[in-house]
């Protein structure tokens, strides 16, 4: 799978948010000049309000937009439950000719999410090289998309706010979580700019000792 | 598939929320007897504010608890895309053990949506039987289930109140939906209470003549 | 002010859902049996996923509609602010021809939420007073209800689900809240129903030892 | 009041979400090059499936956020009704020791909103000016507030996505709406990115002829 950070709102926003909340815009109030590099003591009052002192929703003004790409329908099942969240999915009931181009069960193999079981893996490629039969038989992709294997590949664009996303990666770096998302929250917290990643460490999974 | 109505509050409820923003709670106020055979000019005034005045979230305190059953995973990827709603799934990650307990390829055939052509129904139905084995074999759901076909059936709890409702109905009775959540979507409107359906009715689709 | 709960959800509603997710419909669920009296399995079931294992979501079924009446506007300031709930507000833009039918200072005292200070109090009272007068004289509601107190009472109906509740009530019941929010978050407490009260007594504020 | 526009998500980023969904982004997607300069083409295709195509998800994806200063309270309770927003309001417990700074009739003036209407313009600060008084005898911000006129100036950050600010716009640009939201959300529409405006401005309000 690949992440992109396409865009996101800077820290500062924040920063200004909390600080309308008590009026505090004078001379301490350092969001005046709006750069992503904040002044600690920004960062510091950003952790506490937002964090400690679970005043969350001045979080939600910072937003960010990733492009997701090559993972399972599998996973989006699971993505997609997070409705505080906006998400464009490439529609298999309008994507599908990308299989006709195809000819080899080689060339199916980029479209799957290989699970590393052989067994699994060939029954989900031979899968996929029947159905694309079937497509270029004329059938309908709407017909077509139920023997789809849930390993196919997916895409989309997915926006979500800070808030939502640390209860994304609260649940979903979790041991009990499906692997494959797992491995998604952590590619998406590795993509976050790196002077935002302070406020979200906290909710990775820990081992318990 | 099946769809059985749980719960649903009752209409008065609309009529007492509405007549609280104007406080016309005089001897007018017609829902001080708390029934759903609401007499006509309080269903009218549901209609006429909720609907035509477009006050959309009176309607909101409306609430439906559905048991649906028997629709396949490709339906539920557009179905958890209404996020007003909530929704408890049967999770594949933790009720596959139910194909252990078949042994013949017709056996498992209530475990699928047929699509009604017989290509693509018996490449899920063939791709279900390996991956039983593969269970049987003793590998995990969480590996097993990438190679489901999407066309395996699943079943939810889902609640969603009267306006999210109207929007489900527009978009998912529309010609271009997928013939799946269409028959879903009709048939979830024919087991709402009678009285409720005056509301719903308009949103459903109308071939253009 | 008087908190009346209108409507709820029964509880099985949530046993059904949860018991869904897993699929453990079989001999050992009880739910099948619809009635308030569960029995204590189920109970403590509920309890389990959706409070100890912060299954959250299966909560979301279980809804409550409250006619809230007495509170003041400054009160309503914060109602509004848990947006994961449906309220329809006697507008102040509609209905303050109420006042039109008084004529003394004393016929005005039911329509404020006194605070129990004099000087407040008279304050609001006076100021009332004389918002009653260019009332009187004429002027629109859209201009007059600018100089109304914000101790001036309003009333709504409010539907709320079981998960959002509980986070009304942690953040509404705690030391730091507003006075008369916290005896808001308390009253609904009081009005719910007996058997459901297990589910959110523990987020009621403790003081600290 | 005032507005100003301190964040806004870039265009490009709604046409590659659209262009995920059809997956589009062979050599006729544009957005490949990052820009809010998008050309023709692409600023068609958000409006034709956002707007005409009603695939308003598509939308979500664009976030705003705002700077509002000197609106009223009374326009607060309407603003925090649109529950789709992230909104940090200058909070009226914490935030009232700015009236002890001052000492005049004439100096509270700045700190309301006045209607036009001298009678109720000098009772709401005729209001003011003995609120101040109970605060400098030392009474707390949590009883004074109580007596608080609507015409009391608040400021807040408000972050809403594309979709949900056409909402806004159309309900609150109406003839129907309070004089002083249509203000403000005339001037939120002034504010906003000039080639962002063509997605918004057809839900303005039109006189009907």
């Amino acid at each position: 799978m690949t992440v992109e950070l396409l865009h996101h709102t800077p820290l500062w926003i924040a920063s200004k948010a909390i600080r309308k909340c008590w009026d505090s815009t004078g001379n301490g109030g350092c969001y005046l000049i709006p750069t992503d590099d904040l002044i600690e003591k920004d960062k510091e009052l950003i952790h506490r309000v937002g964090n400690k002192n679970k005043h969350a929703s001045t979080l939600e003004h910072i937003n960010y937009t990733f492009d997701i790409d090559g993972i399972s329908r599998a996973l989006l099942q699971e993505l997609v439950r997070h409705r505080h969240a906006s998400i464009s999915v490439k529609s298999s009931r309008y994507t599908l000719k990308e299989l006709k181009n195809t000819d080899t069960v080689e060339e199916l193999r980029p479209f799957l999410v290989l699970t590393g079981d052989d067994y699994v893996d060939d029954l989900a490629l031979g899968n996929l090289h029947n159905t694309r039969k079937g497509l270029k038989q004329g059938l309908s992709n709407d017909v077509v998309k139920y023997s789809l294997p849930e390993a196919y590949k997916t895409s989309c664009v997915w926006t979500i706010n800070l808030r939502s996303l640390q209860n994304f990666l609260e649940l979903r770096t979790n041991k009990a979580a499906l692997w494959e998302i797992r491995e998604l929250a952590y590619t998406i917290f590795d993509n976050l700019p790196e002077e935002h990643k302070y406020l979200l460490e906290e909710f990775l999974y820990k081992e318990e000792k």
